[in-house]
Protein backbone atom coordinates (compact mmCIF):
# COMPACT_ATOMS: atom_id res chain seq x y z
CA UNK A 1 0.00 0.00 0.00
CA UNK A 2 1.06 3.18 -0.87
CA UNK A 3 1.68 6.04 2.38
CA UNK A 4 2.11 9.73 1.36
CA UNK A 5 4.65 11.54 3.44
CA UNK A 6 3.59 14.48 5.63
CA UNK A 7 4.72 17.11 3.21
CA UNK A 8 2.50 15.41 0.77
CA UNK A 9 -0.46 15.59 2.83
CA UNK A 10 0.31 18.29 4.11
CA UNK A 11 0.27 20.81 0.42
CA UNK A 12 -2.46 18.57 -0.86
CA UNK A 13 -4.81 20.13 2.04
CA UNK A 14 -3.17 23.56 1.73
CA UNK A 15 -4.41 23.18 -2.02
CA UNK A 16 -7.88 22.64 -1.33
CA UNK A 17 -8.54 24.72 1.52
CA UNK A 18 -6.49 28.26 -0.53
CA UNK A 19 -8.27 27.87 -3.37
CA UNK A 20 -11.54 27.06 -1.18
CA UNK A 21 -11.14 29.87 1.43
CA UNK A 22 -7.94 32.00 -0.01
CA UNK A 23 -4.76 32.23 1.96
CA UNK A 24 -6.40 35.09 4.82
CA UNK A 25 -9.56 32.27 5.38
CA UNK A 26 -7.36 29.50 5.65
CA UNK A 27 -6.04 28.65 9.11
CA UNK A 28 -2.58 26.44 9.77
CA UNK A 29 -5.00 24.89 12.54
CA UNK A 30 -7.43 23.95 9.38
CA UNK A 31 -4.92 22.59 6.88
CA UNK A 32 -2.66 20.67 10.25
CA UNK A 33 -6.32 19.30 10.92
CA UNK A 34 -7.24 17.80 7.21
CA UNK A 35 -3.93 16.74 6.78
CA UNK A 36 -4.15 14.80 9.89
CA UNK A 37 -0.47 16.23 11.06
CA UNK A 38 0.07 17.91 14.21
CA UNK A 39 0.16 21.95 14.57
CA UNK A 40 3.23 22.50 14.30
CA UNK A 41 4.01 20.63 10.86
CA UNK A 42 3.47 23.14 8.59
CA UNK A 43 6.42 25.60 10.58
CA UNK A 44 8.22 22.60 10.61
CA UNK A 45 8.80 21.49 7.42
CA UNK A 46 7.78 24.93 5.40
CA UNK A 47 8.35 27.19 7.95
CA UNK A 48 5.60 29.15 7.71
CA UNK A 49 1.65 29.66 6.12
CA UNK A 50 3.11 31.77 3.27
CA UNK A 51 5.85 28.83 2.57
CA UNK A 52 3.36 26.85 2.03
CA UNK A 53 0.78 28.68 -0.12
CA UNK A 54 3.91 29.78 -2.25
CA UNK A 55 5.21 26.30 -2.66
CA UNK A 56 1.59 25.10 -3.13
CA UNK A 57 0.89 27.38 -5.85
CA UNK A 58 4.61 27.12 -7.69
CA UNK A 59 4.01 23.47 -7.61
CA UNK A 60 0.23 24.05 -9.49
CA UNK A 61 1.17 26.36 -11.94
CA UNK A 62 5.46 25.09 -12.58
CA UNK A 63 3.85 22.28 -15.03
CA UNK A 64 1.45 24.92 -16.95
CA UNK A 65 4.56 27.47 -17.41
CA UNK A 66 6.87 24.06 -18.93
CA UNK A 67 4.16 22.66 -20.98
CA UNK A 68 3.39 25.98 -22.95
CA UNK A 69 6.98 26.64 -23.04
CA UNK A 70 7.75 23.36 -24.68
CA UNK A 71 5.25 23.96 -27.43
CA UNK A 72 6.38 27.17 -27.96
CA UNK A 73 10.03 25.52 -29.24
CA UNK A 74 8.66 22.73 -30.54
CA UNK A 75 7.70 21.34 -33.83
CA UNK A 76 4.62 22.90 -36.36
CA UNK A 77 3.81 25.97 -37.83
CA UNK A 78 3.99 29.01 -35.50
CA UNK A 79 -0.11 28.86 -35.89
CA UNK A 80 -0.30 25.35 -35.17
CA UNK A 81 1.51 26.11 -31.86
CA UNK A 82 -0.71 28.80 -31.05
CA UNK A 83 -3.34 26.61 -31.06
CA UNK A 84 -2.02 23.78 -29.39
CA UNK A 85 -1.14 26.34 -26.50
CA UNK A 86 -5.07 27.79 -26.54
CA UNK A 87 -5.64 24.06 -26.46
CA UNK A 88 -3.40 23.87 -23.38
CA UNK A 89 -4.52 26.46 -21.29
CA UNK A 90 -8.06 24.96 -21.40
CA UNK A 91 -7.14 21.47 -20.41
CA UNK A 92 -4.70 22.35 -18.14
CA UNK A 93 -6.84 25.11 -16.36
CA UNK A 94 -9.68 22.46 -16.49
CA UNK A 95 -7.79 19.84 -14.97
CA UNK A 96 -6.19 21.76 -12.25
CA UNK A 97 -9.75 23.79 -11.09
CA UNK A 98 -7.68 25.08 -8.25
CA UNK A 99 -5.42 27.34 -10.19
CA UNK A 100 -8.09 29.43 -10.92
CA UNK A 101 -9.83 29.58 -7.74
CA UNK A 102 -5.82 30.53 -6.51
CA UNK A 103 -5.51 33.41 -9.02
CA UNK A 104 -8.74 34.69 -8.81
CA UNK A 105 -7.97 34.59 -4.65
CA UNK A 106 -4.79 36.35 -5.53
CA UNK A 107 -5.79 38.94 -7.82
CA UNK A 108 -8.51 40.10 -5.51
CA UNK A 109 -6.78 40.30 -2.42
CA UNK A 110 -3.06 41.60 -3.18
CA UNK A 111 -1.74 43.82 -6.32
CA UNK A 112 0.66 41.74 -6.96
CA UNK A 113 1.41 38.01 -7.64
CA UNK A 114 3.82 35.33 -5.76
CA UNK A 115 7.00 34.64 -7.52
CA UNK A 116 5.55 30.94 -8.78
CA UNK A 117 2.40 32.62 -11.03
CA UNK A 118 4.11 35.74 -11.54
CA UNK A 119 7.12 33.31 -13.31
CA UNK A 120 4.39 31.50 -14.79
CA UNK A 121 3.08 34.98 -16.78
CA UNK A 122 6.02 36.37 -17.46
CA UNK A 123 7.09 33.08 -19.50
CA UNK A 124 4.01 32.23 -20.85
CA UNK A 125 3.40 35.45 -22.22
CA UNK A 126 7.11 35.36 -23.64
CA UNK A 127 6.10 32.33 -25.29
CA UNK A 128 3.03 33.63 -27.01
CA UNK A 129 4.58 36.68 -28.05
CA UNK A 130 7.77 35.44 -29.81
CA UNK A 131 5.85 32.46 -31.33
CA UNK A 132 3.33 35.40 -32.60
CA UNK A 133 6.26 37.46 -33.93
CA UNK A 134 7.81 34.23 -35.48
CA UNK A 135 4.74 34.17 -37.77
CA UNK A 136 4.69 37.63 -38.66
CA UNK A 137 8.18 37.02 -39.90
CA UNK A 138 7.14 34.32 -42.20
CA UNK A 139 4.15 35.89 -43.06
CA UNK A 140 1.63 33.55 -41.81
CA UNK A 141 0.62 36.21 -39.08
CA UNK A 142 -1.06 39.62 -39.38
CA UNK A 143 0.80 42.73 -38.00
CA UNK A 144 0.65 44.10 -34.22
CA UNK A 145 2.35 44.50 -31.54
CA UNK A 146 2.95 40.54 -30.36
CA UNK A 147 3.31 41.58 -26.77
CA UNK A 148 -0.26 43.14 -26.87
CA UNK A 149 -1.60 40.22 -29.51
CA UNK A 150 -0.48 38.09 -26.62
CA UNK A 151 -2.76 39.26 -24.23
CA UNK A 152 -5.84 39.04 -26.56
CA UNK A 153 -5.06 34.78 -26.64
CA UNK A 154 -4.34 34.12 -22.64
CA UNK A 155 -7.18 36.22 -21.45
CA UNK A 156 -9.81 34.24 -23.24
CA UNK A 157 -9.70 30.87 -21.70
CA UNK A 158 -8.22 32.03 -17.89
CA UNK A 159 -10.96 34.92 -18.19
CA UNK A 160 -13.25 31.93 -19.09
CA UNK A 161 -11.90 29.41 -16.07
CA UNK A 162 -12.70 32.21 -13.68
CA UNK A 163 -16.08 32.73 -14.56
CA UNK A 164 -16.68 28.66 -14.42
CA UNK A 165 -19.30 28.95 -12.45
CA UNK A 166 -20.64 32.70 -13.15
CA UNK A 167 -21.07 30.95 -16.63
CA UNK A 168 -23.23 28.08 -16.06
CA UNK A 169 -25.32 29.99 -13.76
CA UNK A 170 -26.33 33.07 -16.18
CA UNK A 171 -26.01 32.49 -19.73
CA UNK A 172 -26.17 28.60 -19.08
CA UNK A 173 -22.90 27.94 -20.32
CA UNK A 174 -21.89 24.95 -18.79
CA UNK A 175 -17.71 23.65 -19.02
CA UNK A 176 -18.38 21.33 -16.61
CA UNK A 177 -20.28 19.48 -19.61
CA UNK A 178 -17.28 17.82 -21.59
CA UNK A 179 -19.74 18.49 -25.06
CA UNK A 180 -20.08 22.11 -23.86
CA UNK A 181 -16.06 22.49 -22.55
CA UNK A 182 -15.03 21.11 -26.25
CA UNK A 183 -17.12 23.25 -28.10
CA UNK A 184 -15.97 26.51 -26.20
CA UNK A 185 -12.38 24.87 -27.08
CA UNK A 186 -12.87 24.52 -30.49
CA UNK A 187 -14.66 28.66 -30.17
CA UNK A 188 -12.12 30.50 -28.35
CA UNK A 189 -9.20 28.35 -31.02
CA UNK A 190 -11.07 29.38 -34.02
CA UNK A 191 -11.51 32.91 -32.62
CA UNK A 192 -7.93 33.14 -32.06
CA UNK A 193 -6.73 31.54 -35.75
CA UNK A 194 -8.97 34.01 -37.18
CA UNK A 195 -7.64 36.54 -35.45
CA UNK A 196 -3.97 36.34 -35.89
CA UNK A 197 -3.93 34.70 -39.60
CA UNK A 198 -2.76 37.44 -42.00
CA UNK A 199 -5.04 37.54 -44.85
CA UNK A 200 -3.53 35.49 -48.20
CA UNK B 1 -22.93 75.09 -2.33
CA UNK B 2 -23.83 71.86 -3.49
CA UNK B 3 -24.61 69.86 -0.12
CA UNK B 4 -24.41 66.28 -0.82
CA UNK B 5 -26.78 63.72 1.04
CA UNK B 6 -26.49 61.09 3.45
CA UNK B 7 -27.65 58.69 1.54
CA UNK B 8 -25.15 60.00 -1.67
CA UNK B 9 -22.09 60.37 0.63
CA UNK B 10 -23.36 56.40 2.29
CA UNK B 11 -23.02 54.82 -1.57
CA UNK B 12 -19.17 56.90 -2.38
CA UNK B 13 -18.00 55.81 0.59
CA UNK B 14 -19.23 52.17 0.55
CA UNK B 15 -18.70 51.64 -3.21
CA UNK B 16 -14.34 52.88 -2.44
CA UNK B 17 -14.37 50.43 0.42
CA UNK B 18 -16.16 47.26 -1.23
CA UNK B 19 -13.94 47.42 -3.78
CA UNK B 20 -11.05 47.72 -2.01
CA UNK B 21 -11.36 45.71 0.89
CA UNK B 22 -14.59 43.71 0.14
CA UNK B 23 -18.14 42.79 1.36
CA UNK B 24 -16.74 40.70 4.28
CA UNK B 25 -13.38 42.83 4.48
CA UNK B 26 -15.52 45.99 5.10
CA UNK B 27 -17.71 47.05 8.28
CA UNK B 28 -20.87 49.29 8.82
CA UNK B 29 -18.63 50.92 10.77
CA UNK B 30 -15.80 51.43 8.37
CA UNK B 31 -18.51 53.06 5.82
CA UNK B 32 -20.38 55.52 8.32
CA UNK B 33 -17.21 56.93 9.37
CA UNK B 34 -16.03 57.62 5.89
CA UNK B 35 -19.35 59.21 5.17
CA UNK B 36 -19.47 60.76 8.13
CA UNK B 37 -22.93 59.37 9.50
CA UNK B 38 -24.04 57.71 12.53
CA UNK B 39 -23.69 53.94 13.06
CA UNK B 40 -27.72 53.34 11.87
CA UNK B 41 -27.36 55.34 8.91
CA UNK B 42 -27.14 51.98 6.81
CA UNK B 43 -29.73 50.17 8.33
CA UNK B 44 -32.08 53.33 8.45
CA UNK B 45 -31.49 53.86 5.08
CA UNK B 46 -30.70 51.07 3.30
CA UNK B 47 -32.03 47.91 5.39
CA UNK B 48 -28.62 46.43 6.05
CA UNK B 49 -24.91 46.69 4.76
CA UNK B 50 -26.21 43.93 1.98
CA UNK B 51 -28.55 46.06 0.59
CA UNK B 52 -26.58 48.86 -0.03
CA UNK B 53 -23.71 46.33 -1.20
CA UNK B 54 -26.36 45.67 -3.79
CA UNK B 55 -27.46 48.88 -4.78
CA UNK B 56 -23.81 50.02 -5.10
CA UNK B 57 -22.72 47.39 -7.20
CA UNK B 58 -26.24 47.99 -9.57
CA UNK B 59 -25.52 51.88 -9.81
CA UNK B 60 -21.75 51.10 -10.76
CA UNK B 61 -23.22 49.06 -13.05
CA UNK B 62 -26.31 49.59 -14.68
CA UNK B 63 -25.14 52.07 -17.42
CA UNK B 64 -22.44 49.65 -18.69
CA UNK B 65 -25.47 47.29 -19.42
CA UNK B 66 -27.38 50.25 -21.36
CA UNK B 67 -24.63 51.43 -23.59
CA UNK B 68 -23.72 48.16 -24.71
CA UNK B 69 -27.28 47.76 -25.47
CA UNK B 70 -27.82 51.28 -27.13
CA UNK B 71 -25.01 50.35 -29.38
CA UNK B 72 -26.05 46.67 -30.23
CA UNK B 73 -29.85 48.63 -31.58
CA UNK B 74 -27.91 51.50 -32.81
CA UNK B 75 -26.92 52.12 -36.52
CA UNK B 76 -23.79 51.15 -37.83
CA UNK B 77 -23.44 47.73 -39.75
CA UNK B 78 -22.82 44.61 -37.20
CA UNK B 79 -18.80 44.40 -37.44
CA UNK B 80 -18.57 48.45 -36.82
CA UNK B 81 -21.07 48.10 -33.81
CA UNK B 82 -18.97 45.36 -32.25
CA UNK B 83 -15.93 47.22 -32.29
CA UNK B 84 -18.10 49.94 -30.58
CA UNK B 85 -18.70 47.65 -27.74
CA UNK B 86 -15.43 46.53 -27.77
CA UNK B 87 -14.24 50.24 -26.99
CA UNK B 88 -17.19 50.87 -24.34
CA UNK B 89 -15.92 47.93 -22.75
CA UNK B 90 -12.27 49.30 -22.05
CA UNK B 91 -13.40 53.15 -21.45
CA UNK B 92 -16.48 52.17 -18.89
CA UNK B 93 -13.78 49.75 -17.28
CA UNK B 94 -11.02 52.34 -16.85
CA UNK B 95 -13.78 55.27 -16.00
CA UNK B 96 -15.19 52.68 -13.18
CA UNK B 97 -12.29 51.47 -11.91
CA UNK B 98 -14.17 50.18 -8.59
CA UNK B 99 -16.38 47.90 -11.10
CA UNK B 100 -13.30 45.03 -11.99
CA UNK B 101 -12.74 45.00 -8.30
CA UNK B 102 -16.06 44.54 -7.14
CA UNK B 103 -16.32 41.79 -9.56
CA UNK B 104 -13.50 40.08 -8.87
CA UNK B 105 -14.06 40.47 -5.10
CA UNK B 106 -17.31 38.90 -5.95
CA UNK B 107 -15.69 35.73 -8.09
CA UNK B 108 -13.41 35.11 -5.35
CA UNK B 109 -15.42 34.92 -2.95
CA UNK B 110 -18.90 34.02 -3.95
CA UNK B 111 -20.15 31.24 -6.66
CA UNK B 112 -22.70 33.40 -7.69
CA UNK B 113 -23.36 37.01 -9.03
CA UNK B 114 -25.45 39.37 -7.16
CA UNK B 115 -28.66 40.30 -9.17
CA UNK B 116 -27.65 43.31 -11.18
CA UNK B 117 -23.62 42.24 -12.31
CA UNK B 118 -25.88 39.33 -13.08
CA UNK B 119 -27.96 40.42 -15.39
CA UNK B 120 -25.27 43.17 -16.93
CA UNK B 121 -23.13 39.71 -18.03
CA UNK B 122 -26.95 38.19 -19.71
CA UNK B 123 -27.85 41.53 -21.19
CA UNK B 124 -24.39 42.42 -22.38
CA UNK B 125 -23.51 38.54 -23.53
CA UNK B 126 -27.39 38.93 -25.21
CA UNK B 127 -26.45 41.64 -26.97
CA UNK B 128 -23.04 40.87 -28.72
CA UNK B 129 -24.51 37.32 -29.48
CA UNK B 130 -27.09 39.00 -31.51
CA UNK B 131 -25.26 41.43 -33.12
CA UNK B 132 -23.04 38.48 -34.14
CA UNK B 133 -26.11 36.35 -35.07
CA UNK B 134 -26.97 39.57 -37.29
CA UNK B 135 -23.33 39.60 -39.36
CA UNK B 136 -23.66 35.98 -40.10
CA UNK B 137 -27.12 36.45 -41.33
CA UNK B 138 -26.04 39.10 -43.72
CA UNK B 139 -22.38 37.45 -44.77
CA UNK B 140 -19.64 39.96 -42.96
CA UNK B 141 -19.01 37.64 -39.83
CA UNK B 142 -18.11 33.74 -40.29
CA UNK B 143 -19.60 31.03 -39.26
CA UNK B 144 -19.77 29.92 -35.43
CA UNK B 145 -22.18 29.44 -32.30
CA UNK B 146 -22.58 33.25 -31.60
CA UNK B 147 -22.95 32.89 -27.94
CA UNK B 148 -19.29 31.07 -27.57
CA UNK B 149 -17.83 33.45 -29.80
CA UNK B 150 -19.66 36.41 -28.07
CA UNK B 151 -17.71 35.32 -24.76
CA UNK B 152 -14.26 34.84 -26.89
CA UNK B 153 -15.53 38.72 -27.32
CA UNK B 154 -16.03 39.99 -23.53
CA UNK B 155 -13.82 37.96 -21.77
CA UNK B 156 -10.82 39.94 -23.44
CA UNK B 157 -11.66 43.73 -21.91
CA UNK B 158 -12.69 42.01 -18.68
CA UNK B 159 -9.94 39.93 -18.09
CA UNK B 160 -7.37 42.58 -19.12
CA UNK B 161 -9.08 45.08 -16.83
CA UNK B 162 -9.16 42.89 -14.07
CA UNK B 163 -5.36 42.12 -14.24
CA UNK B 164 -4.28 45.90 -14.67
CA UNK B 165 -1.87 45.91 -11.89
CA UNK B 166 -0.58 42.73 -12.64
CA UNK B 167 0.18 42.84 -16.08
CA UNK B 168 1.81 46.77 -14.95
CA UNK B 169 4.11 44.86 -12.78
CA UNK B 170 4.93 41.79 -14.56
CA UNK B 171 5.52 42.14 -17.88
CA UNK B 172 5.51 45.87 -18.06
CA UNK B 173 2.19 46.59 -19.81
CA UNK B 174 0.51 49.84 -17.93
CA UNK B 175 -2.96 50.74 -18.74
CA UNK B 176 -2.45 53.69 -16.58
CA UNK B 177 -0.55 55.18 -19.23
CA UNK B 178 -2.95 56.54 -22.07
CA UNK B 179 -0.94 55.48 -25.07
CA UNK B 180 -0.58 52.09 -23.63
CA UNK B 181 -4.08 51.98 -23.11
CA UNK B 182 -4.88 53.01 -26.74
CA UNK B 183 -2.73 50.50 -28.02
CA UNK B 184 -4.16 48.00 -25.74
CA UNK B 185 -7.72 48.72 -27.49
CA UNK B 186 -6.86 48.95 -30.71
CA UNK B 187 -5.02 45.61 -30.80
CA UNK B 188 -8.06 43.99 -29.14
CA UNK B 189 -10.59 45.92 -31.14
CA UNK B 190 -8.02 44.60 -34.52
CA UNK B 191 -8.05 41.08 -32.89
CA UNK B 192 -11.54 40.98 -32.55
CA UNK B 193 -12.42 42.67 -35.96
CA UNK B 194 -9.72 39.69 -37.25
CA UNK B 195 -11.43 36.98 -35.50
CA UNK B 196 -15.27 37.92 -36.75
CA UNK B 197 -14.62 38.90 -40.05
CA UNK B 198 -15.58 35.87 -42.64
CA UNK B 199 -12.91 35.96 -45.39
CA UNK B 200 -13.75 37.44 -48.61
Amino acid sequence: MYETSVEDRLQRAALSLFAQDGFDGTSVRAITGAAGANLGAVTYYFGSKRALYETVFEIEILPFREAVAEIGRGPGTPLERLERIVQTFFEYLHEHPALPRLILQEMATSADLPEGPRRALVSNHGTIAAVIAEGQREGSIRDGDPRLMALSIGSQPIMLALMRTVLARAVDIDQSDSTTRADLTESVSAFVMAGLRRDS
